[in-house]
């Protein structure tokens, strides 16, 4: 494991374009990954038949993070992308909506773009696709349900033209060059689907997100045969979900939650709020089935998730019975025990259906007493606290909770080591690049890649925005195109960098203090200085620290214009700076941002 | 465990002040907790002997919560407080130093403090003494070690003319009508007491933090004696520590992690790096012993674990041989395999020794492939993702990391079930109360106790500032004082409240917009308007938009002053706001502070 970590380095900062044609492919790359290039461009045996070029595969995110997964995979003048989902911002990233890859290759090579291929519909994988699309108008392929979400997401965006292509288990598409098969697997939602790439240097096999459920619930399997026809045919990389590396063992069925589910209806007297991930159809399906069976009826509360089950409802992936479910304006006629409410907010997230309930601020369900909620979903890492200060104002209510610590509530959709291995030994690829994961994830996934007889070369860890470069006997890592994440805040897409994150992270931190005069240009003061703070202290009951604030600020102008005729406004403002800075910091220890603004009025007075 | 909720109530925001005196406890208390008051209040069997009045146990903070524990204890005129510590900032606290409880009640009635008992020296506990004791000078009691970290953050504060009486194991302590005796228990701090307080009333057991520990470090068992022995003497109530209450078992002995650390060291071929707590003292003589027998020279990384060495090696609680540590100047000197980095950040803390030397910003150590680093200490919840974040970066480095997935590399300083319900069966108490834990830590030990035979109307489960009163028969939820959290910010203490909060999270999520104008008092334009922003867009890269948003503000002052001879500035001001909002809103889908500043100057021009 340190070799690789040694020979990779640190993540590349220094971004150059990737090479256009397979010619320029011998420029050199940032001098810290030489050593992992020489090792990796080391032959292994002389190839019987060489294409004419390499394939690139140009990771643009989903490398070294869960989120934002896309990667393109170019040879000569075609390239195909799989998937192209967003991230959400993590600590530090104040105020920003979304996360998405850089497009910057992609754009500049919109020309040799063939298609998108989709391996389901969790947001990061699709959630991209309409900053994409806007500028790419090329044909998308994804399940139905899959293709059902993405329609919806377009049409939010305004996005209209693009062909969606709904696909099932086998489907084959000729992209340029390429040939993309879909092979069914399963996860945590519907529809989602491996991808088997023919290209002309050898057959790519990514997993998507995956696991091995013999007994899933819709009836759906993993189609292992076809990795396993695919292993015969030959595999020349497999690209393998990461998520679940450190996890020993199988992940349970799907099945296993439907036990715990139906003991905790079994159990309830009142009524059950059911709180899972929107996109979950599968667990929604099991807690519809359940309520059928006990008679209750069914309330979807939240946007997203009727939004959701609407989709999934008109496309066949959810089945409810005609008259089991109840809206808003009949919720409260029926007893507790004939309703069951099914919400998300099962991370804390705070416009969330349960998060609202648990504060008692939403519009159609009251929580009290004798109600149970079941949270089924683990928190995923960074939201432990805001699930536990959610669990524990239901207690306070009175509300019995029932979560993944009391019982087998939730399973993961992804596949753990053993699944993971049997992945490989079916597909038997010739290189291995462990995809969706942090980087320990990856780490530990190429580590049983070793252990599984995949030559240490021949296992591809990089960074989002590495080119590597594939013949039928060797990788090397090419170039690097840009890949930094890029910020969505509102409608504005890159307008959002670290200049103003910065001021974002001290304005939260500290707050402002504006400090504000009139003067004309020979820097005589016609009014103020004022002082103004937002964030800073409660104003109201400082009013001696802004009045002493504001003769500081007086007297350090006082001083900067004193016998000069003509003033130097940015000297003067660094003046006010610096003496109200000291002032404040001396009486609160505290480092609030601090604006002077000048206002220049004419000698003349009115205009 | 419903009935206890239901009862209960919500968290009680109406705040009365507790009755001073014993005749005024019958006064009405909020109607919520009418139905709790009305069951506490029944008798269960006649009392052989009434002391004059009740006694008030009255917790300021550690109900609820983990953090800032602080309980007073009150009789007639006499008042003991048990602990006095601050909790970290959690989400949403912008800029928030420290939580310190609120101390109304006790500044209120300062006259009648007679002491201040601490179990132990961990910041939780002792870290708002300097804001008590600046304002109420009474002695302090702790052990030895407790005793030099107090003195050490009084010293800091400038805080002098405190006593601070050191305690060891069974020292009695007449503090009015009170006697407290101090019980040793194990933690993950050296020097930690349980506490038992004899009153009028009857006896009252506080464990403080604790685990039981048969093999300890540093030889000092808990006394079980003394808690069997005031068991025989009788317990009127035992306040006991919840962390681990939903944990099954025993909590491991700190031997384990002995094991793990030398098999670590033995594995180690180049430097070992160990990141730990700077209070866990044990955990540092461990290291500090496997180093020495190891042959490697100890280097102490960071500020507040050097500081924290120090006081305890004088005091005699680390055990360090002559010539075992190395400084700055002469670590590099030293083969990788000569040195062991004692060092903070098992817990991401951005500014700690470990997080620095991942992002290669620590002045002394700058890691590389072959080191390894263990980090002994699980992330408390809500540090996953920053923890994450430091072991990807340490991967990246190519340095080898073993955490407590790896590994048996750290065991918890709280006691699981078995031991909590062996205090309970060695006590025998008659009134129960889980302390230190949230909410649900402390229904699940409320269970327990059920389960153990304590009857629910003898468990108290309440909020912070409920003062409840005991007599040897009964307990009643009596009334309430002050206890919201109060906010620490650089020198200030509770002059940042909601609305300064507020204000932070609006402006770290939308940054500000400032539009300045000067106006004369009729509302002519004499400059202006000028656009300012900060954490909103990249000003340079949105020239456009700015020029814009002004021609948008000036519209906006035109429109509002025509044809009037004199204008109302709060109505100019609000036409400003909602017009440049829209416009902002309709460009970018962002909501920034809107901030116009008027500045008025004499018609007359100069002044």
């Amino acid at each position: 494991m340190e070799g690789i970590n040694k020979k990779i380095g640190g993540k590349n900062r220094k971004q150059t374009k990737a090479d256009e044609t397979a010619k320029g492919s011998k420029r050199t790359i940032a001098a810290k990954n030489t050593d992992r290039v020489k090792r990796m461009t080391r032959k292994v045996k002389a190839p019987a038949f060489k294409p004419t070029a390499p394939l690139k595969v140009i990771p643009l995110g989903g490398i070294g993070e869960i989120g934002k997964n896309v990667t393109a995979f170019e040879y000569g003048k075609d390239i195909v992308i799989v998937d192209c989902g967003f991230a959400f911002p993590s600590d530090g990233m104040y105020g920003i909506d979304y996360v998405i890859p850089d497009f910057t290759y992609l754009l500049e090579n919109k020309d040799r773009v063939r298609g998108i291929l989709i391996t389901h519909g969790h947001e990061d994988h699709i959630g991209s696709l309409p900053y994409l699309l806007k500028d790419i108008k090329v044909p998308v392929f994804g399940g139905v349900l899959t293709a059902g979400l993405i329609q919806h997401k377009l049409d939010e965006h305004g996005i209209e033209g693009i062909h969606i292509q709904r696909v099932k288990d086998g489907d084959k598409f000729k992209l340029g060059c390429f040939e993309a098969t879909f092979i069914e697997v399963n996860h945590s939602i519907a529809d989602a689907y491996a991808i088997k790439l023919k290209t002309p240097v050898g057959n790519v096999i990514h997993t998507g997100d995956f696991k091995i459920d013999h007994s899933p619930i819709d009836g759906r399997k993993i189609n292992l045969s076809a990795f396993a026809k695919a292993g015969e045919e030959g595999v020349l990389l497999l690209m393998s979900d990461s998520t679940n590396a450190d996890r020993p063992g199988f992940t349970p069925s799907e099945q296993r939650v439907a036990n715990s589910l139906d003991r905790c209806f079994a159990e309830a007297t009142g009524r059950v709020i059911v709180s899972t991930f929107s996109s979950n159809v599968s667990r929604i399906q099991q807690v519809i089935d359940i309520a059928e069976k006990r008679g209750r009826k069914i309330y979807f509360a939240g946007r997203s998730m009727a939004k959701i089950v609407e989709i999934a409802s008109e496309l066949g992936y959810i089945r409810l019975r005609k008259g089991s479910q109840v809206d808003d304006k009949h919720l409260d006629y029926l007893e507790p025990d004939q309703v069951v409410i099914i919400t998300t907010g099962s991370q804390g997230e705070p416009m969330s259906g349960l998060v609202r309930m648990s504060r008692d601020e939403h519009r159609y369900v009251s929580l009290r007493s004798g109600d149970m909620v079941v949270i089924s979903a683990s928190p995923i890492p960074g939201n432990e606290k805001a699930v536990t200060g959610v669990i524990d104002r239901l207690y306070r209510k009175g509300v019995r909770v029932v979560n993944h610590d009391t019982m087998e509530i939730h399973v993961s959709g992804h596949a753990r080591q053993e699944e993971q291995k049997l992945i490989m030994a079916l597909t038997k690829p010739k290189f291995f690049m462990p995809v969706h994961g942090e980087y320990h994830h990856l780490l530990k996934h190429a580590e049983m890649a070793r252990e599984f007889g995949i030559p240490e070369e021949h296992i591809l860890i990089g960074e989002n925005g590495n080119v590597f470069e594939l013949t039928q006997d060797e990788v090397r890592l090419a170039s690097e195109v840009p890949a930094e994440p890029i910020f969505v805040d509102g409608s504005g897409i890159g307008d959002v960098g670290n200049v103003v994150l910065r001021d974002r992270q001290l304005l939260s931190n500290e707050g402002l203090f504006i400090v504000v005069a009139a003067m004309d240009e020979t820097g005589t003061l016609l009014s103020g200085p004022d002082v103004i703070s937002r964030g800073f202290v409660y104003v109201k009951e400082s009013e001696d620290l802004m009045a002493q604030a504001r003769e500081v600020a007086k007297a350090a102008i006082e001083k900067a214009t004193a016998g000069s005729r003509y003033v130097e406004w940015s000297a003067l403002k660094s003046a006010i700076r610096s003496a109200v800075k000291a002032f404040l910091y001396n009486q609160t220890k505290r480092n609030p941002i601090i604006l002077p603004i000048i206002v220049e009025v004419d000698s003349g007075g009115k205009k």
